[in-house]
């Protein structure tokens, strides 16, 4: 399996496996699916858009770019998506590993996640191995499907 | 004095007093200066843009808007500036007050604030006997004027 900068044939597969995790309603605050037009345009004004990719076919990707404007611009965010059918391998790990390499190599300072879901522990904990200190909790700052409300956790990893 | 909703008379002091702030480039991120034309179209674009009035001048304003989008938006950001001759007056509590009740009366739930340089104790004991909580900090979070990067303490408020 290889992480890499994605590619214009990539977009099928990753605007599918990026509606997967908006559709669940549970992870993302985005709640539009993307389509081909608005798809090709979200990932090409990324700062950096990777893929995890095996034999061809695409398992995953993440989203980087600024997290905020001008004197606060050094600090980056980040998604991660992967296949539904491909969770568990730990595809998110070499994602996550790959976006902090990419991001220190653009020149960004510190990587921040902004609403991490506190139900969302597998994530948590990927994001606890690999270095990120919690800013602590957001009393309900994530609106679920069903309409209730989690807790959310900011992590942030300097680079 | 009071607060209320600006009115397009009060843009001109409003561009002025932001700008003081942005020039001083020790609080807000935005580093591009308002004109006119960018600053009339910044503060209709707000869910609220509060000001502080007293015998017709404008001694301060406030901006309120979501944090994030979908189901993080009901969360909201803020930024407060005080005309540069006017500070010590208490008009940055009137205005957070203000800005507590409008976000509550427009729905939104929690009050973030991203980015507070940690040296800004003011500010930030202002947040704090407002009931504000913080958040923990991120080292190197805001660069300053002069170059060097000071940490910023996220903090947030239930509505």
């Amino acid at each position: 399996m290889t992480v890499r900068a994605y590619e214009a044939a990539d977009l099928p597969a990753m605007i599918r496996i990026w509606n997967e995790i908006v559709d669940e309603g549970i992870a993302f605050p985005q709640e539009e699916l993307l389509d081909e037009v608005s798809g090709a345009e979200f990932f090409a004004g990324q700062s950096y858009t990777g893929v995890a990719e095996e034999d061809g076919k695409i398992l995953g990707l993440y989203i980087l770019h600024p997290n905020n404007v001008g004197r606060c611009g050094h600090i980056c965010n980040a998604s991660y998506a992967v296949s539904a059918g491909e969770r568990g391998r730990h595809i998110g790990e070499l994602l996550v590993k790959d976006c902090l390499e990419n991001a220190k190599r653009l020149g960004f300072r510190v990587l921040q996640f902004n609403a991490v879901v506190e139900s969302n522990t597998h994530a948590r904990h990927l994001y606890e191995r690999l270095g990120f200190v919690q800013l602590g909790t957001i009393p309900e700052g994530f609106r679920m499907k069903d309409g209730h409300y989690e807790n959310i956790c900011p992590y942030y990893h300097e680079l």
